[in-house]
């Protein structure tokens, strides 16, 4: 049977058209396949755990691969990176059960998004960050943030063409904090509508700047309806931080001997 | 009388030959004048602290200009960022006594060499560190730092060009630190030969390594002999945190009424 690796990644997605496969776009899945095919010396598809849109960062994605190759777990990590351009990395890279698919088996996963709130515009990390250089009302956020807690279908909070089976998430924690020039969104669910986190924190700024209340936001959800929301917020403050599996899967199964007679 | 005005800048020096006006080539005063020309209206030349070499970048470089333009100093800033690239911005704009002068007013300044220390390549702000992978032993650095305080002729931590009345320099403090991935080595002093920090850093690399020892750094200084310094760190890792000045000529002088009859 082949094993089953997990690779943890890091990616700047300032130069990418996103995570997913698109003919002539330059994409993280295409740059990471072309590596794989050097190194494990067979062609490849990666799973990742979800797809990023272009623009958006990730300091924590998840992907599986499935192979025969025989390059221990522990120097795969550095021969796929030295494969890769520069706005890529992978991490980590670890044998794990065969059960583990980097989409299915996620429990949750945590986007932060940050605001460089400041008169002067931020010159270092400047692809990692939204200026806003008007004051931020960081308590109107965090009480609208707190709204967002529970199991609702987001609809409302769903770019146009997003069509799912059920468009019910749970949303676990959703809380801003001031970091030195900036403030930092974050937002942890158990799954994601398309540019859902980027439309909350761009409903969250509306309620910063006073054309909505927090409490707006219940009404939002419930209405179910697109434009009730704010706008999307740019992709560019975006950063998928990390993606939470049961710890079981994380190790490889043990192995299956045939018993003794 | 003109006013004096002090600017606090911050740059990417990623995209930049430097700081100093060169002909045919993309430089930060050059970018700053023809802002400034824009703003105040006249043409005008512009004096900073020091020149920071191509790549090396500046979170809080000081230069001052002088100009009949009657625009208020806290407007200033933001009129001249807007008229720059993305890669520079005026911080503050600050009127000062008619004494203060960038570089001959300047007490000490402060310089940073990030080291990204870790297996895995920096995929964010990967232009602002020197990546190195092998582990870096802190306490030689430490050891080795130390012995750079004090006031030395430092012609063997100059490039080979760096001519200048005096090779002596004071170096106040050096010190380094771990913080999470990354070795931050600090450096401030008096003033610097061309090159110097990064020789600096090059050669506790060396100790880092074993290759020399931290007594060895005093060793060196007193030969003044560039070859048996280490080599030059990256330009990428450096940026000059910030310049001290006297704090009396930071504000503009009193206004010298005509005594009444």
């Amino acid at each position: 049977m082949q094993r089953n690796v997990r690779l943890l990644l890091a990616y700047d997605g300032t130069h990418f058209h996103g995570w997913q496969h698109q003919p002539g776009l330059r994409t993280v899945q295409a740059e990471l396949e072309s590596a794989l095919r050097l190194v494990l010396r067979h062609p490849i598809s990666v799973v990742a755990s979800g797809r990023t849109d272009a623009g958006v960062h990730a300091a924590g994605q998840v992907a599986n691969v499935r192979t025969d190759a025989t390059i221990p777990a522990d120097r795969l990590a550095h021969a796929i990176t030295s494969r890769l351009p520069k706005d890529v990395a992978v991490l980590q890279a670890d044998d794990v059960a065969q059960a583990f698919h980097a989409i299915r088996s996620a429990t949750s996963k945590l986007y932060c998004y940050r605001i460089h709130n400041a008169q002067s515009r931020p010159v270092f990390g400047r692809s990692y960050v939204h200026h806003i250089w008007k004051n931020i009302d960081l308590e109107r956020i965090q009480a609208g943030a707190a709204k967002f807690v529970g199991t609702f279908d987001f609809s409302a909070f769903a770019s146009a063409g997003c069509i799912r089976q059920t468009m019910v998430r749970t949303i676990l924690q959703c809380s801003a904090e001031c970091v030195r020039d900036e403030i930092h969104i974050r937002v942890e669910g158990t799954g994601f509508l398309h540019n859902m986190v980027r439309i909350m924190v761009g409903t969250l700024l509306e309620v910063s700047k006073g054309r909505m209340s927090p409490d707006d936001i219940t009404a939002i959800i419930e209405s179910r309806e697109r434009p009730n929301a704010g706008p999307t917020a740019p992709a560019r403050g975006l950063c998928l931080e990390w993606v939470k599996y049961p710890p079981d899967i994380l190790t490889p199964d043990a192995p299956t001997d045939t018993p003794d007679p």
